[in-house]
């Protein structure tokens, strides 16, 4: 059965260009020319039982915090600003008031420290599992939009914090690194960025696939979170092997054609194409490995 | 159990003011100053399958071209003009690559004669039936836009077209009245509008509730559509009772100040509050028993 890439393939090749759509389908988030101030980027986002959280076990406030926290962490992807969100919910039948007021103020506890306002949604119920949706509306304010498109040989590759096992629990309590996107947009010469939820290997495969470029990965370099060495105990798979392939991170993967001092180096884009790993053996195809929905 | 307006009224008791915030939650669409140039207008609609349609008896194509319309109904409604879309799509496990692809072709043909762009969305799969969820970003375009806040007593009532029974078909095939409340709201001074997504009495009720009046329907005068009498054979339900109750007509329900030879005019506004119904016996309550989610 196809997976959901080659959906998002066939959708790319549905779209009309136009003069206000700068970034069509394919990136975090789309780019519109709005005005003569600002540009608006607007993306979408949703959390479904059983697939992104799990309600038997994650409290509704921690499910509206993550939907939120996915679309901030797709602004952060684009060092953009978020202004406002819109939030869509399919409520369980046997679902309470109560429940679905948690669900809003998981939202708003996230969106709240980013100044972010819910401006409206749309409410149903239906005798199946919570489904939650945010729409994200953002400003470029004063800073462009780092696409995955630029990545160029010779950049250096990044991340900004230590990957993997993020399912042990971090997967729904991260933090969305907005204010570090746009600092390091501001300081340093970026070419591409994307947020970790994929996976490593998955979403560095999206921004080299945009670029047209390789892209070489040192296995010494990537930073391993304690999470990982946990659950690789569990599972008795290397921690470097869920640094490089586990989701859900929310830390920002990105290229600079300059040093940067300011986050984890891990490695360098490379002309041609596919993702290769520098290990002590020398290099060796890195596959990716991450997250694909299947339809 | 509590209504959705429960939730939404809660919802609309957590919303902050904010000076870039025109109209929050609670109308047809948000209201956001974007720019010096032109107000941003978005809102967000879903369908679920065994609530909006049916997936046994609905092609995936008419499905996306609900959801769509559905959302440019909502334009309608405030009389501004779509830009772009963003489309969410929760697809059951057992479909297919091209069950997926009607359903977004489906939104685009809705989309096209609109000029409205489908610029991005999010895609996964669950072992559950389909949601699909439509963001609409609009303009206002030099029509300030029609809430639903500003029915004052005297004010006319009408309708732009004959209502009830669409549940016979013409809820998954209606028209968005885009062009008519532009042209409608450029010629006569409209106070408030909405489209008619819960029913007549459901819908004006809102209209009553939002601009702090009251208001009567005349019951000679609302417009009967054909679909509403072949119901009434059905269930021997009076037609005007489907006229006054049922769901999903989509056409235009707007309130205004001055006579309008565009439209059905079908009562008045009042001082008060609630809803009443003129009939040959005189006046008497008229209940909203149109469509309410329950959760």
């Amino acid at each position: 059965m196809p997976g959901e890439s080659d959906f998002i393939n066939w959708i790319r090749t549905q779209q009309r260009s136009g003069q206000n759509i700068i970034l069509p389908a394919g990136d975090d988030l789309a780019i519109l020319r709005w005005s003569s101030d600002d540009l608006l980027v607007a993306g979408v986002d949703q959390v479904l039982d059983g697939v992104h959280f799990d309600s038997s076990k994650h409290t509704p406030r921690s499910i509206g915090q993550k939907v939120m926290n996915r679309n901030l962490s797709d602004c952060a992807a684009m060092a953009c600003l978020p202004v406002a969100a819109l939030a869509t919910v399919a409520l369980p039948a046997n679902c309470n008031l109560s429940y679905a007021k948690e669900l809003y103020l998981g939202l708003k506890s996230a969106a709240d420290p980013f100044d972010c306002a819910i401006i409206g949604g749309d409410t149903a119920s239906w005798p199946h599992p919570l489904a939650f949706t945010v729409t994200i509306l953002a400003r470029s304010a004063g800073i462009q939009p780092i696409t995955r498109r630029h990545a160029r040989p010779g950049d250096a590759i990044y991340v900004t914090g230590p990957l993997g096992g993020s399912i042990l629990g971090r997967h729904m309590t991260f933090s969305p690194r907005i204010h570090e996107a746009r600092d390091l947009a501001t300081r340093f010469p970026l070419t591409a960025m994307i947020d970790l939820s994929d996976g490593l290997s998955r979403d560095l495969a999206h921004i080299c696939q945009q670029s047209g470029v390789g892209a070489i990965v040192e296995s010494s370099l990537v930073p391993i979170h304690p999470d990982a060495i946990e659950l690789s105990r569990q599972d008795h798979r290397p921690p470097l092997q869920h640094a490089l392939h586990d989701g859900e991170d929310y830390e920002l993967l990105f290229t600079c054609s300059g040093p940067c001092d300011s986050a984890i180096r891990i490695g360098r884009i490379t002309a041609g194409q596919g993702l290769q790993l520098q290990t002590d053996q020398g290099l060796q195809p890195l596959p990716s490995l991450g997250w694909q929905h299947s339809i």
